[in-house]
């Protein structure tokens, strides 16, 4: 792997360097690259911080289908790319990051010579189709930039993107038979009947406009668009492969198929025609909107109103700096360097913006709304992300963070079911995944002080969540204190999950002085004690009798009462309180060696083929770090006498699981959320508890650190004697003065001042 | 026939008047029935003048089609309902009128008891699903009333409507099994992959929104629906039939058949259950909104913000009765004062209003736009009703047609075609028919002084269309002079309305000053002579390269260059100069027996049946009453010299073609074209030329007449001496003067006054 990465570096180092005063180039700590191998599932493509548009290259767009079955290959294609692919079948402007299931992939572009093809080709075929053959030595990924050589045509394709336009610049050989290729058929986890309706005007010969409309895990979804190019084309079409639309009227009067200008159907691709000269570029501005073309066309004007290509990179990777800068870190080795700050790219890709220039949105009843004084996100993937990535923004990015909250109450106001979202996406609900984390988001951000929003409606929206009884268990579990496990799949995860929400409801409640509230749900956060089987010494699956399911095995993910973990890792999910569950499960004496041998034990194969969304190298014994339930896990000997194991355990971690190359994530990144734990965990604490004020002391990477806090303030992190055997904290001064505890306060940090690591090599055993 | 119209005249003399002060009483001589068997193709239920709801009892909702191929009964379905059908499947809340084509039949209702069927059944065994069998006897159908007993389920149903609001009334027998189905599979034109996307929310247990998206004759349509229930139901659900919903997701964890409140899909019914006692009303008030379901809730609570369902029958027979009143006639006998009001209902029934109560609408860019200053319309079926329909708008209706020009308008600027409205509806272009008719619509009312907008715009608009040479043969046409027949089809009826339509740019051009364009048209009015084939006295289709097609047959209407008309009578279609016309086809002495024998000669049996929308009682002779094309003929002998003939002509189709029964149009009235014919003809004369200022005379069937014009000024018509014999006029009077011409003018009518006809029952030959 390392010797493909070499080209990359070489080119990284002759990139202009987007640096502005006072502000550190770190653009070249960034690869996007990374993860975009195996299960990483993330995307090398072009974006803004939190952007809406993401403009990346396909390798593949597997159909969801094969031969009338499920095709597990497709899940390889969340993000649209994978590096072992050897063709690029074009470049499309929306993607997940790291997500472990997808959607997306709209309006793919590719630009091509020679004979028009309309159809894909397959990746064993690729000269059968559209797609070209490229090479990594050919390919450059930067944040908002993307470069790459298809070489089946000729054309080196660059593409970079402001929040809601994509900017694609293609440079074409000599060529009577240039084209560019739209393709509304080509989408990511794509079936037969994803599209649901395109629609696509051609305005003049420089403007196209018109909409995708889809049902998949977005199960209503319409994206509209605006594309422009720099230069007219002088023929265009279409081929409109839907099978199914029995009436067409008197359409069938027209030759729909030549420079016919309204297209319309489930099944369409257009091309545009051009002849070009020897190097010259064709530029195209791809804006996106949630509203209407016209909404589109209003971003495209407003966002990039010129043809600069060059100042659109330079603008867009300057957004980055800013972004990345709020924390400075020096670390042990460049490679470190790259982990971290790749892991802060990523941890800021989303959620990302979801409205138009003027804050309209499509709601998720379909209406269309204005966002009234925050900007309005999408993509909450909240049972990975409330971990880790939302306390991250609590500290990088409040002001961010509080408009995620807003966006997750407007979302509430349109909910039918009123629930806050679940995973929601383009304003669907898909109800991915368990829990009601929203309400960790919202205590969090209440908790740390960072509630520019209504705190008293934001409580009662995630208290009525949280009674929803039609969902998921939760009848069951406010009935019996657990969900019986005969009444609801991954009957632990939930029931230990719903504890903590209701843990964070509690806090809410104190704070804004709802006793009866509180109580409520102080008394619900005990639940996780229903489903431990002390006589085992794990959480295990109860039934709706009370008796625990007699077939049971700690080590199985499947059908155990658990999802994406097993019983061993789910077990340590009590965030709220390890100190009564390490009390529960038998105090130190017996916790410790049960946690020491999670980290040493020897899985056995059978196991590994059906841990979901990771590969062999996201799993250390039996911790499984690619998956999200035992990330606080590493952090909790800080509850016992031996908080020295989190220390080497961390450090372990951060050198284990994450690689500045393309298979470097050993788990799906999941929007953020494992990049979250490692910049956190890198600056030698990690929130443990979101919804508390603390984070629990580990053992940081970094050399030094500087945060630049939102409220002017600056928070620096230095490790003394840091090095790679020196993991142990020998003490830990906080401005000065010597921690008594094992955490610092969100108070400490927003106060601005100093944390000063003294490391060894040996552990301090007092 | 006339027996089953007893029961429903004794029902009319019982219903309350819906009088007030200086209005006659209208509503009883309105009879929605008529026109509902056979070919009429108009629908029975409740409207209001230009509505956007037409709520409407459908009686089957055939599919497209049957075992794979074309279902040629469906045609028999346009509106909904078929008068000698025994079943009524629901009542759906958008109907054309008279249409020879279809679409719409939104949102189907039907309430039911006893136990739940979810389909919809069978004509031959309606017991097998939910539809009922009826009988006229137990049903009314009044202007913005309809009433049906629904023998199967003890129910009595009764629907009104605001414009945009159907409002409906069911009475239920005591039952714990009473339902309300919302069909959303049911439609018009109906086939498996019409649907294209149907979403609904259950926001409460009276309140439902949601919208259906179909392909259909409006290629991209969506209809959005709000829908309250006056009694909370107890329980509800739905049934998704489609079956090419490749991915679900992790909706499947919900029961989502059962109170489940957000459904969505291609093929969705829903059903909401009550428990009813003896005779318990429950309504449903359901708003309609071409924009969203925010849209149609705020039509509701705007239109109708109460649940008196009587007053609104009230309120909507008002605004019928105001209408209805801006021409009050006396005529010969109750039945044919029938037919005039049921013709001018008919007359009043579209266009219909295409936006919100707050101006918004979305337009054909799929964009959501504003009506500033005008009512936006829709539903343009202008092959048919540029005739005479809008010019009785511009007697009756002024103020609607220049807002009807005005929507027209918006559709041209919103057109990427840059095109006027062909055949258009619900922001679509259907491109039904031939022509460029909304030009005439437009010269007419600039040429009659009705346009209170751009005139100058509307005359670029109507020029850019008739120069859009990729359109239907225009390219041809303006090289060549004519259609060639072998390029395209119906070409000599092409040929001659684009040179018609030329002519109306001419007279505006003149109008308003722009000479160049005065001649450009002025020379393209004259193609009609290009297709006259001297040598056999006949409009003949020419090919490319200038000869006249061989194979010709001067009967059949089938691939002899016509549509909906055979040589016999398009060949008299120059409207635009009949007195050239007479002379090219050799003057009085050939042109007389000519035209004679077409009113008398015998039509051989097999044309009958290629003879398109109409029964055989639509045709006398050769004369095709039930088709558009020669509406204007039986006028013709008034530019000869025996003008007595158009009298005894027009006297002998008013009574021939027209009855106050079910089956009383000899052919579909075509959005009130056909009931145009029969309101001019009656009063005494017509507008052979939309686009000048004449109507020609003929003879008035009415005994008097007055007509309220908008600018305060009353015409009356008074016919001396009037009687079914007596159907020459003598002389005429106007003002007190003789009239030495055969016609009069829109101003004659516009400064008010008198028309006196002397009749007789001899022609006054001289």
């Amino acid at each position: 792997m390392k010797k493909t990465f070499i080209s990359l570096l070489i080119l990284l180092q002759s990139t202009a360097f987007a640096q502005t005063k006072n502000t550190p180039n770190l653009i070249p700590f960034v690869k996007p690259i990374i993860g975009t191998q195996k299960m990483g599932h993330t995307f090398p493509g072009a974006t803004v911080p939190f952007g809406m548009v993401q403009l990346s290259p396909d390798t593949d767009t597997l159909s969801y289908e094969k031969n009338g079955k499920y095709n597990p290959d497709m899940y390889r294609y969340c993000a649209g790319y994978q590096y072992d692919d050897r063709t690029i079948v074009g470049f499309s402007h929306t993607h997940f990051s790291g997500t472990g299931h997808s959607d997306l992939g709209d309006f793919l572009i590719m630009p091509t010579t020679g004979a028009l093809q309309l159809n894909p080709g397959t990746a064993n075929n690729p000269a059968g189709g559209y797609r070209s053959a490229f090479s990594h030595a050919n390919e450059l990924a930067e944040p908002a930039y993307y470069k790459v050589k298809l070489d089946d045509h000729n054309i080196t394709a660059e593409l970079t993107a402001s929040n809601r336009v994509g900017f694609h610049q293609y440079t074409f050989p000599a060529s009577d038979q240039s084209h560019i290729i739209l393709d509304l058929m080509a989408g990511i986890y794509n079936y037969e009947n994803k599209n649901v309706w395109t629609f696509v005007r051609v305005e003049n010969d420089t403007l196209i406009t018109g909409y995708r409309q889809t049902t998949g895990w977005a199960r209503t979804r319409t994206v509209y668009f605006a594309m422009s190019f720099s230069k007219p084309f002088y023929q265009y079409g279409s081929q409109n492969n839907s099978k199914k639309e029995v009436y067409r009227g008197f359409w069938g009067r027209f030759d729909q198929a030549h420079n016919f200008p309204e297209m319309a159907g489930r099944q369409l691709r257009a091309y545009f025609d051009f002849k070009t000269t020897e190097g010259e570029k064709i530029k195209i501005k791809f804006a996106l909107s949630p509203v209407s073309t016209e909404g589109a066309l209003r971003n495209m004007r407003t966002e990039i109103p010129h043809w600069n290509f060059d100042q659109v990179k330079q603008e867009s990777q300057s957004l980055w700096n800013k972004e990345l800068s709020k924390v400075t870190v020096e670390m042990l080795n460049a490679d470190e360097k790259i982990n971290f700050y790749t892991g802060v790219y990523h941890a800021f890709l989303g959620p990302t913006t979801y409205m138009d220039v003027d804050g309209s949105y499509k709601g998720l009843d379909q209406n269309i709304h204005k966002a009234n004084g925050f900007t309005n996100y999408t993509t909450f993937s909240l049972w990975d992300t409330y971990r880790a990535l939302h306390p991250l923004f609590n500290v990088l990015q409040p002001k961010r963070n509080a408009d995620m909250v807003q966006s997750m109450l407007a979302h509430y106001d349109q909910s039918v079911h009123k629930m806050l979202p679940v995973w929601s996406h383009y304003a669907n609900e898909n109800w991915c995944m368990i829990g009601y984390h929203s309400v960790p988001v919202i205590a969090d951000a209440i908790m740390k002080g960072n509630a520019p929003f209504d705190a008293m409606k934001a409580l009662e929206a995630c208290a009525t969540t949280a009674r929803h009884k039609s969902f998921d268990g939760i009848g069951y579990y406010m009935e019996q204190g657990y969900v019986p496990d005969d009444k609801s799949s991954s009957s632990v995860s939930k029931t230990l999950e719903y504890a903590y929400d209701d843990w964070c409801i509690a806090q809410m409640a104190k704070k804004l002085n709802r006793m009866d509230l509180y109580e409520e749900f102080s008394k619900r956060a005990l639940n996780y004690k229903n489903v431990y089987d002390a006589s085992i010494g794990f959480m295990r699956p109860k039934l709706s009798n009370g008796s625990f399911k007699t077939q049971f095995d700690v080590l199985s993910t499947h059908n155990q009462g658990f999802i994406e973990g097993n019983a061993w890792n789910y077990s340590l999910y009590v965030p709220h309180d390890p100190a009564a569950m390490i009390q529960m499960m038998g105090g130190d004496k017996r916790f410790i060696p049960h946690l020491d041998s999670l980290f040493t034990m020897d899985l056995p194969d059978k196991f590994f083929a059906e841990t979901e969304d990771i590969t062999r190298d996201g799993i250390i014994g039996n911790y499984v770090h690619g998956n999200e339930p035992a990330h606080h896990v590493a952090y909790l000997y800080n509850w016992t006498t031996q908080p020295w194991k989190t220390q080497d355990r961390i450090r372990m971690i951060l050198k284990k699981m994450y690689h500045p190359t393309p298979d470097g994530l050993g788990g799906n990144d999941d929007c953020g959320q494992m990049s979250a734990w490692y910049i956190f965990s890198s600056l030698g604490f990690y929130p443990v508890c979101p919804g508390s004020e603390q984070y629990a002391l580990g053992s940081p990477a970094v050399k030094t650190a500087s945060i630049q806090l939102e409220n002017g303030k600056v928070f620096t992190i230095e490790a003394k004697s840091q090095s790679d055997k020196n993991v142990y904290v020998q003490k830990v001064l906080l401005n000065g003065k010597p921690l008594t505890q094992r955490y610092i306060t969100h108070t400490d940090i927003l106060n601005g001042g100093n944390l000063v690591f003294y490391m060894a090599s040996k552990p301090v055993k007092k």
